[in-house]
């Protein structure tokens, strides 16, 4: 027992390390040996052995003015170790190397036809982004592939994807074949990814509880729960959008039901309020209309004024349910949080519960439009950071 | 390293063969040591250790009819080791002694009215039933309490219970005092208990997502996500009862909002669109209403109708952000329940998501009046469990 218990331990160690690294950056030694609480000649039998497996780096730090041996600098080994990231959002492809640490290497982006790309285009163009990316100098750890639909975590396979008209496909296994890396592509939920990225790296670092909003055409969820992201029984959780906030009369969704909060305050919704459906449409569409409200177009700001409204719903439901620190707003939502920001306040105001109100937060998402992107990128690390030598060998 | 971390391995392991005798009840050794993934010796060290400190019991079992020397049954020492648990519920003050394992030994209860009773009335009833319950051939080792409001986990303090007209009550502190017993009283909401209490002995045995939906004169929630409860920043998560489900004149509410789940679906309401606000009261009239329903008065089958639709759109919020396996009715909603399955079910056929509508089951709970009260129960073991050495000592 005590061998077995002794090497897990070890395991987790290594792990712990190379998170703080991945996720802080440079850090020295003895700061490492405090934030984890293990001794110094632990951490430097746990950084050799990462070092010699090219994971991280070792070097002097800058003069420190101080007398004494400094402690060596452990830095993640950005360039040696990468993984592919991919993004399918309604608009766009993006795929990008992203290097150990989380930097950005090199990406590749595509403008997505709003309606009509099946699969096999999706993936031809995900497939030939992602061979152009590779390095053969470095070693590719990992894939991770977000997604504007309801994806089952175990095999990849998008159940529902209604804004690009896919049902039950096969995303996952077809993006790793026509990459054909002999590594498995990891697929989430875009919203769910975006709530992860900023949770480690983003606006929510420190907070054990958030709720992050993404606006696509829809609306998606991802909810961080006690520092772990709520994913329920089959990986469905979080749909904030459908949430039933108009019980009668609602808008039409677009999944079947009526009154969700996306067919609420979605894209569709703002533009026909603002008497511009026809001549706006997408992010920059919502953009517009929040320019023209802030112009004094009242029609403008009469529709921001009753798609404040049904988010502000939204938001105090997910407040009185989640008690969370902070509230996310990010995607196309971080336009419109812009133009909503007191009719939200106003229903927070009136409905949401003393204890709760006290001490959350409202913000839009730090990390812009690489919210997801960076989402799929921890996704693909996750295995690697979990048992870092089984991974690298 | 490894001498700390092996101690720490063998008092997990303590904890885990507790928990398992503690929550399925007498085992074999040899079924133990598969669940856990124990080799036998250890756990045979294990169930010695817990055996001396007074926790266990180990006996030959039953003749099974088989060869072989038959591996030795552990079971919890329930009439060595015990809590004390109270609940004080809108209706009613209980308080039990409960042994490991989970069974009550004895109990006391005391009808409370709905108004006018301060911290120290509550408190003194509640500190003579627990001296009374106190078995001096035995040993305590922690004190549970089920409080109908929100509480402040990490000092037992009620913040808000609007039913007893609380605000800011140090209860926790008040009712170890006048136990004088040394041991601290652990606090939590009823909801939150009865939830921990179905998910580990009733109705959500094996689920790791549930939603519990507890029922007094308001309507309380208890989540577990993962196999762990929802509380979020300060506690205060699942406020399902605040859930702002009728968003335009909605019927006012005791936090002092409108439109919440509790206003559009609790006693009050349900009474009052039944014709029988002046003449019926509390859980029992509850009960008369669904059998007045039963029986073809067509103002109460109108009342439970309403009743059920506002509590569909509830439960479909709560499915499509929780993918739960199960939602469960708790406290006076088991009746509730029983009375508006169809409306409810009408709700979730229409707005629930089809990939989390395809595996949810609803039920009632299954430990009916004790679920608050066994979950007082866990939260006075949790200790105990999670280190036993250091909790007998």
């Amino acid at each position: 027992m005590t061998a077995r218990g002794g090497e897990e331990v070890r395991r987790r160690n290594l792990g712990a390390v190379l998170r703080e690294v991945h996720l802080g950056g440079p850090v020295s030694r003895s700061v490492l040996a405090g934030r984890l609480d293990l001794n110094r000649s632990t951490i430097m039998a746990l950084t050799a052995e990462l070092t010699a497996a090219g994971l991280v780096t070792e070097d002097a730090p800058a003069d420190t003015g101080r007398a004494g041996r400094p402690s060596l600098v452990v830095s993640p080994a950005s360039r040696r170790c990468y993984v592919l990231a991919f993004d399918v959002a309604v608009d766009r492809l993006v795929a990008a190397r992203v290097g150990l640490g989380g930097v950005v290497l090199a990406r590749r982006e595509a403008v997505r036809p709003r309606t009509g790309v099946d699969l096999g285009d999706v993936v031809g163009v995900l497939a030939r982004f992602g061979r152009d990316l590779l390095d053969p100098d470095a070693t590719c750890v990992g894939i991770g592939a977000s997604y504007c639909g309801m994806v089952r975590r175990a095999d990849g396979m998008v159940r529902y994807g209604p804004h690009l008209g896919w049902q039950d496909q096969a995303f996952g296994p077809a993006l790793a074949a026509g990459l054909g890396l002999a590594l498995p592509v990891e697929v989430g939920n875009e919203a769910h990814l975006g709530a992860v990225a900023e949770h480690l790296r983003g606006a929510g670092v420190g907070h054990r509880n958030l709720v992050y909003l993404h606006g696509d055409v829809g609306v998606g969820g991802g909810i961080i729960v006690g520092g772990r992201l709520l994913d329920g029984d089959g990986g469905y959780g979080c749909e904030v959008g459908h949430m039933l906030v108009n019980p009668f009369d609602g808008r039409p969704c677009l999944c079947g039901s009526r009154g969700c909060l996306e067919a609420e305050v979605g894209e569709q919704a703002l533009l026909e309020h603002a008497g511009r459906a026809g001549e706006l449409v997408g992010r920059a569409g919502v953009g517009a209309v929040v320019a023209l409200a802030d112009g004094g177009d009242p029609a403008a700001r009469e529709a921001l004024d009753r798609i404040g409204d049904w988010l502000g719903v939204g938001v105090v439901n997910l407040i009185n349910l989640f008690n969370p620190g902070l509230v996310v707003f990010g995607g196309v939502l971080r336009d419109l949080y812009r133009g909503t920001a007191e009719p939200v306040r106003r229903r927070i105001d009136r409905h949401v519960l003393p204890v709760s109100r006290e001490r959350v937060r409202l913000a839009t998402s730090a990390l812009a439009d690489d919210a997801t992107l960076a989402g799929a990128a921890e996704l693909a690390f996750a295995a690697l950071l979990e048992d870092p030598m089984t991974a690298v060998r």
